[in-house]
């Protein structure tokens, strides 16, 4: 075998041979500002990408010629930006990840992940400021975009949404054994950080809507819903986003169970009205659930 | 020497001389639930202790007797948080650190750090809900209160707000050498993630609404100046903050200047027209000023 | 429908199917000791669990009489390692994950996931202590169990593996088109933090052997090979490693490229003789290769 | 007052008065590789710049005329990189500090932190590697410089540098009032990640000899001291450093109580010997001590 430039690559048997592989460019991170006459857009994102292709050549040969370089592939998620509204991340992602597929003929699959920065207007005398704003949440707004030759696939998400309430949480009822030190609680704190990601049957009017609509079910839901564990309150919060955005077709919700232990007083002289809690970050209860549309 | 248990330490020349020491428990975390008739009050505080007093035998020779353990620290905050209203952080702080201070001789100086996660009530229905919040940003709400036998100093904080403006933000005029690189603009993005800190002259009424004005100042000044450059605009906000808060003795603001970069879309056969940047975290400029209040 | 207490539940139509559910517990941190005459040993491990099987009710119904609560499982990992020599975090793995099949008929597939911090022992004397350790390095050790009731699957893996070359890496006769702005390279530095993760055709007599064969196979080849590209090194990695360890099945490895850029002196009126970089960690390259034994 | 362009700047009445100002640059990265003929070397740094000196007028009035744009400093850094050896970081820090108070009259002092990344060779066939390096731990070497007209002050570093030991470490004979729930232990674990930090009274022959003096004393005395206290080790290793490098002037040590708790079996029916631990990263002890030359 010989490389481009002639020289000859190592002849030998391999042990293995290569089921897999992809490549890309990793946190490319994006500033957009929209100068209306009126006002200013910002929107602050982090694109992934990853392709898979005819690639072999470059692992077992060092031969780049079917490579695009990731550095190509930065300079084309800004190239295409400043051509692109970027009204919603959803949408910018298609863009990309379509963008791979249809340039390159040996790209056979383009994946494109996007976290959006949330941010809010100031406000100043009681009104949203023109050009200012202030960072919303650590929470994210994400999104997933995967092309091939045939069609593209559109996922939403939050990630990262934090969320406590402090009852209308039980948790008892569940296996008693001799590895069960766990008391039943009528009444405990529950507290999470929620991701959801959903994909579509068919294309929302505005991905933002439907990304607001479920983000506005998840928060109604979990302060309403009597919870009898958190398996119950993804559930239903499940089953109501699903009912609330008809073009959903099947969302995954998962949460941690972010204990807020009860601080034993006792030995110190003093009784817990369930009042004081020890906060911790670890371990802690990891529960998951795709629900997918009837028929 | 001999230790408690009559064992014989070890005699020989020292070195040195032990010119400074001190002790504490860090990161003790704390929810506090205040369960009103018609609503919850929650408070997640991260708390860290230390203590300076006569603590030289148990560095010279391993005798505790004089030492109070981190773990009975930890044990008091939540003892402490039990008996106290908990509406803001800065009074919690004074109860702690004067509690150290009054209880145990040996103790000098107590000073405690505290951080506060912001969240918000969640809306149902356009209504604040009665015991669920969704976690409001990853700013802290800081405070240190610091005691002696004479008194106790607080001092209050916001740490990690970040703010973004995307015009009326200049930078020209600096010194130009021969390790100048940078053009001069009249119209760049303005980011930051600002600290703030500030003591006060007198208490004020109630704390929480004296960060609440500060915060308050810190967004307008941020939004509205015309800003000649980070300094210009620390400054401005350190003079807003004294005239609008009196009980404020003095100010420290701190700013990174994240950077957004001008994206080069010229090899790329595009005009960028200030629309698409690349987002940055490092290397960052840091800005800092203490402004006192006049006589 | 009823739950356990009697009290009912709603009846509604549900929008969705339930389709796939998984719970357990994460972040279960270990620490074991084991005290030989001559000298201690000492592992620190953290543990996630995840369980499927027949949980549909607790979801659907909030019944949780099949639940086994996570801090069952957190109680279940530390008695497994009370009577576990502990000596690889496969076997142990093994007996978590076969413990919760075995022991609950609901269960249906036990996954679990191990990482280890590496610590090696203190010289003194430029003897190895019985006793003392230093922490080796932020790289871990990492294992995976998936146990169903017909078999237990184990994967070894290398996690955040740093491994920089400063020559004998080149880039070039890659895609050249107008999104291309990287010049071609014969030397530039290799920088990287390696993933490596494998699975076994059959059980390697000791775990830890085949970890170590595996690990410095990576670090020979990468120090080694003349690289033409991340992609290149990464399938030379994944042949010599089948060679060299015979039980492995198939290797998966994954490659971020850490760039360090030539920083541009040249304005500053000097010549930069590939010396003096810029430090990057974003955006990155991110390469993924896997290869299976043949036949 | 007019700005450096005519137009007027603001005239009112300053709540405040400035007395205290700083800037500089933070999280400039640098990677340095030295091609000797039989090997080369490689340094990763990490560099923080901040400027004291007549900078009222960029704060004040937005008169950026005596301002050093970080953006410069960054430059700097780079151009000074290429022309130093960089054998060891505090001499590098050295070079830049005093450059900045040399360059500019404005500047009355420049303190610089720099933080090292550690890495080690590669070993094949025995030998240490010419030039492929393997990352070998997350603690880093750190120093500072800081300058003025009159000196240069060099301190020294180690940061995060994990230690543990399984025995030989009591905690008794501590305070026991109404706050305290701890028991005595004879025997415990004693795990933290040590920041020791050590100024210089004459300059050692090799900056990078005396930080490894320092840090195997550390380990050393780690190892071997019979710890009644994290305080107790604290002070012996302070004397130890100072004993063993002579031109150290005093020195200061800051240990993290990394608590490993004993699991409590006996509610699950096993005794726990001393062996099985759950690992936590908060709370923690927090201690620290500074420990100066005698006379």
């Amino acid at each position: 075998m010989t490389r481009p430039d002639g020289s000859a690559t190592t002849v030998r048997e391999h042990a293995g041979v290569m089921t897999h592989n992809s490549y890309g460019k990793s946190r490319v991170r994006l500033t957009k500002v929209t100068r209306h006459k009126d006002r200013h857009e910002f929107k602050e994102i982090l694109v992934d990408i990853q392709l898979e292709g005819d690639f072999d050549p470059c692992y077992i040969e060092g031969d780049n010629k079917l490579v695009v370089a990731t550095d190509s592939m930065r300079n084309t998620i800004y190239v295409l930006a400043a051509n692109h509204a970027l009204e919603d991340i959803e949408s910018f992602g298609k863009t990309v990840a379509e963008h791979f597929v249809k340039t390159y003929e040996q790209v056979r699959m383009c994946t494109v992940h996007l976290a959006e920065e949330l941010w809010q207007r100031i406000t100043v005398d009681g009104k949203p400021h023109t050009h200012a704003f202030v960072g919303a949440s650590d929470e994210k707004h994400s999104a997933a975009a995967i092309a091939t030759a045939e069609l593209t696939k559109i996922e939403s998400g939050i990630d990262g949404l934090r969320l406590v309430k402090t009852t209308d949480s039980e948790f008892w009822g569940f296996v008693r054994d001799k590895y069960t030190t766990l008391p039943e609680v009528k009444d405990r704190i529950f507290g999470t950080a929620a991701s959801v990601h959903w994909q579509y049957q068919s294309d929302p009017l505005h991905y933002q809507r439907a990304y607001d609509d479920v983000r506005k079910a998840v928060l109604e839901v979990f302060a309403t819903h009597h919870s009898l564990g958190v398996q119950h309150t993804i559930y239903e919060i499940g089953q109501v986003a699903l009912e609330r955005v008809p073009e959903i077709s099947e969302i995954t919700i998962t949460m941690p169970n972010e204990h807020r232990i009860v601080f034993n007083l006792q030995p110190l002289g003093l009784e817990n009205k369930n009042e004081v809690f020890v906060t911790t970050d670890e371990p802690f209860g990891l529960i998951s659930a795709t629900i997918k549309r009837q028929g």
